[in-house]
């Protein structure tokens, strides 16, 4: 199922009907320290639907979890959403009833500026945790932005800067693509650095007993009609092969957020099924969108130098193979030697042989290969290391990007998850400056 | 019951009837790159007592496991040994059949010099992994240092120098006390630095499901009377306390060993079960010594500048409190905060609430203390932060060393791990230099 996807700017007011604004109001405090030598930074976003829309959701799965993220999950679950409001520069995260309070008055002010009933407007915050929210602040940005909305890809741009934290640049896409006979749009934002982790579910509750391991958020708009059901079961998928298979830090956080408003104002034949022909056409479309959006995540996560794909195959299990690749790829010692340039396989071996994955070293395959490129360099097979020159393994890791194959051979269990390296830039940013509290990260 | 504890030097040729060495033989290569400016280094320990001695042993549970520790398992659990030779430089792991028959050749050699029966001697290695040893390297070091064994301290510090790796200085310790009337030495050796977050077990064999997480390697020695099933629950019950709850960097080795000789030579009355009264003061003395082994451990990691005991309790179970301490512990964000010195309670709390204990942001208090000290400084109390000044709560995270309090209110269960922070300098030596693959690390 392969159609044509067009890649289209705007991003989230590429689709119709979708305004959005990024204005300041000093949450992030000013004067001090890092981030400041350029004066004020965006720190409030909204982003509105012209008419009311379906909303979808994914929420972290962590136990202790932000107060936007506790408002949000049954409004979600609700079926309908017009807007959203973010802030960044603080989490609402640890701050009890009063943060709860503050992300339900963020909602009613945004509720009120436009009209709407209250619980049609979402809520996500990014930032430090346990401090809460500078109300006065938020009330005056969100004032500001409702004067300011608008369709222009100036105004997604805004809206894309004022949601980041320690990310570098904004990180946005949309794209264009039929659905029987009717132009459908979706388009994207999302902030990420670190505390990147992701393990989220539509209702913030842990699928299993598993734990799942920054603050990510993203906020998705399509002009495309779909019922609420087909709408969060598309990006359950989405999320499910884009930003939960993403790792910075291994540090899953207490905000992450994924929501997805679809307005219908594309005019397409409402997808009321997943068994449509037309709805296999939309989820690739997001999982398009998705991907494209947590990789941006990595590429720009904290300190990052490489982006590598961890693919492992061969495992026992889907689950199995999920375990072996998230210990290598959250390993410290195979994460530095990523930095580093370093084929290390021993550390790679290292890490297989403590993840819950079974492993039997004799039987192990480690080999690197251009991005989504089959021709693989192996490094070790079947336990045994081969006699390919240390240099061109070199050359293979040398790279911005690239991908390491893992094959345990015991199994048909596969998974891939998209990695980073862990650089000395990333602890001079996260270790801060106590004697400026004010800048201290989340 | 507390009995007297006097340390002694001598490490592990204090107890009577031991004798080490520790020679140069050029597994940890020449000339090239990192810690080559000084020269040659050991990399060749021998340990040998004068009579056979009750053994017992502990070993890392990772399912990639280097050849020595193949080696040692059974003849470990056959009860009876009289050497150990160990190097440094070369891990001997992920080394297939040609790994496994160089550990026995290793064992062999040292048994011909002294002319012991070949299952009489055990074997450890440390360093790189992947690689096959330098056979006629360690032919030529076992044979020099069969010469210059003694039991002066001189060579009980040359062989705790030959055992290190990336470690910066000799770890030993021993202990003096009393069993019934007579004088009882326990000592010990180890190395450690990186790849440290031993899970170690008496098989090699996980215990349960629950994946566990440097190389770390101790060697332990003692001229007291003990039967092998009473040493080997002594040993377990000391690693259990040690170094099972120590983490550098969250990734358990392939090579990690502990190994204890009793050669009854200090004649006290021989110790066949645990529910002698002389068992706990033997216990508490082991206990000693392994603890200050782990701590230093900890302490000489690879670029620690922060020594941090990590107490949870109130977890609903022992596994909960456990699980919950090693999250914080090997959370890259809490341990990049304690570098900077940030008594950041919110990435503390982050951690909890995806570790894979149950956590209610409601109930959770936190707060720092000098280490050991029972006066705590609260920084959160159920979920709420305390008045207490933030500069009071820097001054608190400042030492190389402080306890952090974590208490879940939840239930009984309860946890300590000793960690260590993430800095620059861990970054930096573990990236390597593939300029230089010699000089690559573990």
């Amino acid at each position: 199922m392969k159609s044509k996807l067009e890649t289209v700017n705007g991003s989230i007011v590429a689709p119709q009907g979708f305004l959005a604004a990024g204005v300041f109001c000093d949450i992030k405090r000013l004067g001090t320290g890092k981030g400041s030598e350029k004066g004020r930074k965006r720190d409030l976003a909204l982003i509105v639907s012209e008419v009311p829309a379906t909303v979808a959701g994914m929420f972290t799965t962590n136990q202790v979890c932000a107060a936007p993220v506790r408002l949000c999950v049954p409004r979600v679950a609700r079926g309908k959403a017009q807007a959203i409001v973010v802030n960044s520069g603080n989490a609402n995260a640890c701050t009890g009833r009063q943060g709860l309070q503050d992300a339900r008055a963020m909602a009613a002010l945004a509720a009120e500026a436009f009209h709407l009933p209250e619980d049609q407007v979402l809520v996500a915050s990014t930032g430090r945790i346990g401090v809460t929210l500078p109300m006065k602040n938020v009330a005056s940005g969100i004032r500001a932005a409702a004067q300011l909305l608008g369709n222009g890809p100036e105004h997604a741009a805004e809206a894309a800067e004022a949601i980041l934290t320690s990310d570098t640049h904004s990180k946005a896409v949309a794209v264009r693509f039929t659905l029987s006979g009717k132009k459908v749009t979706i388009g994207g934002i999302c902030k990420g650095a670190g505390m990147i982790q992701p393990g989220m579910s539509a209702s913030g509750q842990r699928p299993a007993a598993r734990p799942l391991h920054a603050t990510m958020l993203c906020f998705l708009t399509t002009d495309a009609a779909v019922g609420r059901g087909p709408l969060q079961a598309a990006l359950q998928e989405a999320v499910a092969q884009s930003f939960n298979r993403i790792t910075v830090d291994g540090d899953m956080s207490t905000n992450d957020t994924v929501l997805l408003l679809a307005n219908g104002l594309a005019e397409n034949p409402p997808l009321t099924s997943v068994r449509q022909k037309d709805f296999a056409v939309f989820q690739e479309a997001l999982n398009h969108v998705c991907l494209a959006l947590a990789r941006m995540i990595v590429l720009d996560g904290e300190g990052v130098t490489r982006f590598v794909t961890v693919r492992v195959k061969g495992a026992r299990s889907y689950e199995e193979a999920d375990a072996a690749a998230r210990a290598v790829a959250n390993s410290a010692l195979v994460k530095t030697s990523w930095f580093g340039g370093d084929p290390n396989w021993g550390r790679i071996m290292d890490a297989l042989g403590y993840s819950a994955a079974r492993v039997d070293e004799n039987k192990v395959d480690i080999g690197y290969s251009a991005p989504g490129s089959r021709q693989v360099l192996w490094s070790l097979k079947r336990g045994q290391p081969t006699r390919t020159p240390f240099k061109r393994l070199c050359a293979a890791v040398a790279p911005k990007e690239f991908d390491l194959h893992i094959n345990l051979n015991l199994g048909q269990g596969q998974a891939l998850i998209y990695a980073a390296d862990l650089t000395e830039a990333y602890v001079d940013f996260n270790k801060g400056d106590v004697s400026n509290p004010a800048a201290l990260g989340g």
